[in-house]
């Protein structure tokens, strides 16, 4: 890909307010990115189909919990100790840098785990310099992550924004668990806002300082590190690297397990639930890879990352972790409510395990752009992105031919239907036809709906597709049902089904 | 209603993981709740009814804006110097409590835009003791009601957490209106999180630290203060005081409006969208007031509430201000860039005037539970919540009459088929069906589908209806078109159309 696909995508994203800098009349903090009318349309859309094939799908529950909590929950999760990134500071100019990230820039290579020591040394051996003004650094530092407040009007009411939502699922897990007839396994999941105070925000999307994350909290018995799914899937070929590996091998998700890339089939079912859902969002260039010990996070029992290959280079967009019993064993000790959980299964108490499938949205938006975007051709002379059609910010455009009735009267009582149905329907009336089919391509409509002067005849009207041009006549009383048929993607044979592979990826 | 009302629901929002107090195993912060599996069902169909009426059925645009903002965003805001409670703390146990709030409940009567000084004396005139403690207050001081943290590591780089979500619409104003065609009127909206530092949260969902906002800006031009939707909503009759009044009136919008209660038609056109929504939730008792000049928010021209009678008393439950120029304004000067727009409906460039409706989800969500509450009848012997069917939390439970083949297994295919469109399905094989259909009122379920010896011969199920447990026998490839029929509510006919007074209120 070209090294300035991000800003042509960038370019295109602000004029047509799908992202807007936040707070932009103020030269906007960075780090914070606003999803404009496009961008929201687009996102809602993408959290639904999450939704469906993490939560819903499987009878898992989603909740929504508070992004801000009280210290000791960090110190259960671990985040007081281990969230920090290490930092050097501008002696001249007193900006503040990532040490591993300039090293990554600089020389190469990953530095995650690196100790503080090692990674001054480095600097110095490298002899890197302020980026900014060439001033000389300082040692390396750790700086917390987490963005800190206090409530109540006392300066000791420590708080943080949360660095990520799974916390909410493991403090409310044992009285979800109570309510729904406490049987194992049970799943949790959220959408919702993350905070990290990121001392340098950067590639647009992909560092941000606030964050979507789309989590998915899976609790088993340790004892039964299977899951019923996984049988369904188990041949399905994905592109792996294991952590001594530097090469990318095409396996089953079953050999991956064999060969200890993939700690258990849960595991490996959410690998394959994730590579299926990356495929349908129309992300090609991606491959799953085992992260090492000093890659890992501090909770991970085990890893494995999908990794995207972007005009930015390779990015991890999904963490897919075992994460043992951390966080209820941590919360069991911290709050001396012991949150192990009687199995029937097992005649006896478990403390739960947790593999969790953790999604960053902004990243996956970030990629989705710059899969589906199109450059000018000699056919369309407008720049668009060819998302999936079940993502399409707008399910349709509705044109009366002309402006003049009874024409401009239908098309509006058509567009009431739509949208009083659920649907995302824009319209115009002005302008030249052609000029409207282009606008709406531009911005991602999926079909065009024409209202002629034979509509008021037979109450039929022309749908056109987006991606080929094609014209259809279509009844007017069954708009909704095709519209649908392709725009609302139906994800019933995934999760579970025998006819998962089959799944055909809607266009 | 029962001066215990709310530790009814309570309490059954607990038991059946509805509501959790957040980080409940530290004894969690007050203020803070997060919603379980059955609450975010509820929720997430509740902003989709708002986000059609409000919104979509508009043609208004949804935009998701940070929720941290630096500290500039809230000096042009007016927040930093006007959104600060006043305040006295016990000088023998260090409680703080809010001074107005101590004086409504020992003396009665409001203290919105009340002095420090005068508020001091009265807290002195009335003896008013510390609460917890019975020791002396302090003199009244005000209390910054936001959240504040810092960025990128610089203690002096202040941020606060956003009060309102109003502001992401002013300051993304600009950008949209360009990339829309430059045409005024224009709506922005967006349902998120928002944050206030109460110092002494309470009455469980009412009065919150981190709450959800559904919010609308509607940007005109001051010179065209009407709304085209307004001819059809005028003689709609609502429940209305004026700000000099202690009684209800029941008069048309319009007549509120010439009584100057409300400040023009678009501001009355949102009070009866509002009037409406509220109607389908299944609220009964509210009023409209008008508010006095001391209890207006520091930004408003002209502001109506809509307050609902609860079990704590009557609340505000939505605030429908004009807010005139104010921020706009505020904006241009501080940000140094002219945010007034050129409409050529007048020839001229103006500064556009917002209408804001700003309804408290929890609140709602509160008000929704209170009014759906039913207690154990003979003929139920249970509690539930008679929800309005389009936002019960389940679309349909699926059960197998006995546990046995093939009765589980087409079940089975009915459960996928209805998830994989989109529908919220439970099912349950074991146990009585009537006590089955008993959970399934419990929480909330609209219809039943039942599998029996039958379904083989002749592919039809028993579907059975909540609020009357009437059953009747349907083809199984029917059932999607059968519940979604009152279950996802058609919102076509408001917003806009003639028929918005005969919009049936489907329960």
């Amino acid at each position: 890909m070209s090294d300035k696909l991000y800003d042509k995508i960038l370019e295109i994203a602000l004029k047509r307010s799908i992202l807007i800098p936040s707070a932009e009349l103020y030269n906007a903090v960075s780090g914070f990115y606003d999803y404009g009318p496009i961008g929201v349309l687009i996102k809602k859309k993408i959290e639904t189909v999450w939704k469906r094939m993490f939560i819903k799908m499987h009878g898992f529950h989603e909740i929504e919990s508070a992004t801000i909590y009280p210290e000791i929950v960090f110190r259960a999760s671990g985040h007081a100790e281990h969230f920090a990134d290490p930092i050097v500071t501008c002696k001249k100019c007193g900006m503040k840098w990532r040490a591993d990230k300039l090293l990554e820039e600089r020389v190469g290579g990953s530095y995650d785990g690196v100790s503080e020591d090692q990674l001054t040394r480095m600097i110095k051996d490298n002899n890197i310099k302020c980026p900014k003004c060439n001033g000389e650094l300082t040692d390396v530092a750790r700086f917390a992550l987490m963005f800190k407040t206090t409530y109540g009007g006392e300066s000791k009411n420590i708080a943080y924004l949360r660095p990520e939502t799974a916390q909410g699922m493991f403090l409310d897990f044992q009285r979800i668990f109570a309510t729904y007839g406490s049987r194992l396994p049970m799943g949790l999941g959220q959408v919702g806002k993350s905070y990290r105070n990121e001392i340098s925000p950067r590639r647009i999307l992909i560092r941000l300082r606030e964050f979507t994350q789309m989590e998915l909290e899976y609790f088993f018995n340790p004892e039964i590190d299977d899951i019923k799914e996984f049988e369904d899937v188990k041949d399905v070929v994905i592109p792996i690297m294991g952590k001594d590996n530097q090469n990318i091998e095409n396996i089953t998700v079953l050999q991956a397990i064999e060969k200890g890339y993939i700690t258990n089939k849960i595991h490996g079912y959410f690998v394959v639930l994730t590579k299926q859902f990356y495929d349908m969002m129309g992300v090609k260039e991606y491959r799953f890879r085992q992260l090492n010990d000093s890659e890992k996070a501090h909770y991970a029992v085990g890893a494995v990352d999908l990794e995207v290959n972007t005009s930015f280079g390779w990015i991890e967009a999904v963490s897919l972790a075992h994460r043992g019993d951390y966080d209820l064993s941590s919360h069991s000790n911290l709050s001396k409510k012991n949150l192990s959980v009687f199995d029937d299964k097992v005649g006896k108490k478990v403390m739960p395990n947790v593999i969790e499938p953790s999604f960053g949205f902004d990243r996956l938006f970030w990629c989705v752009l710059e899969s589906s975007y199109r450059p000018v051709t000699d056919e369309k002379k407008w720049e668009w992105f060819d998302l999936p059609m079940f993502i399409s910010p707008y399910h349709a455009a509705v044109y009366p031919l002309v402006k003049k009735e009874p024409l401009v009267n239908t098309a509006n009582d058509i567009l009431r239907s739509l949208r009083g149905k659920g649907l995302d329907v824009i319209h115009r009336a002005t302008g030249s036809i052609g000029r409207r089919y282009a606008r709406a391509d531009e911005i991602g409509v999926a079909y065009c709906i024409t209202v002629d002067f034979d509509t008021q005849k037979d109450n039929t009207v022309t749908l056109r597709f987006r991606n080929d041009g094609r014209q259809v006549r279509v009844p007017i009383n069954r708009l909704y049902e095709i519209i649908t048929l392709f725009t609302d993607n139906d994800v019933r044979t995934l999760g579970g089904s025998k006819k998962v592979e089959e799944f055909p990826v809607v266009k």
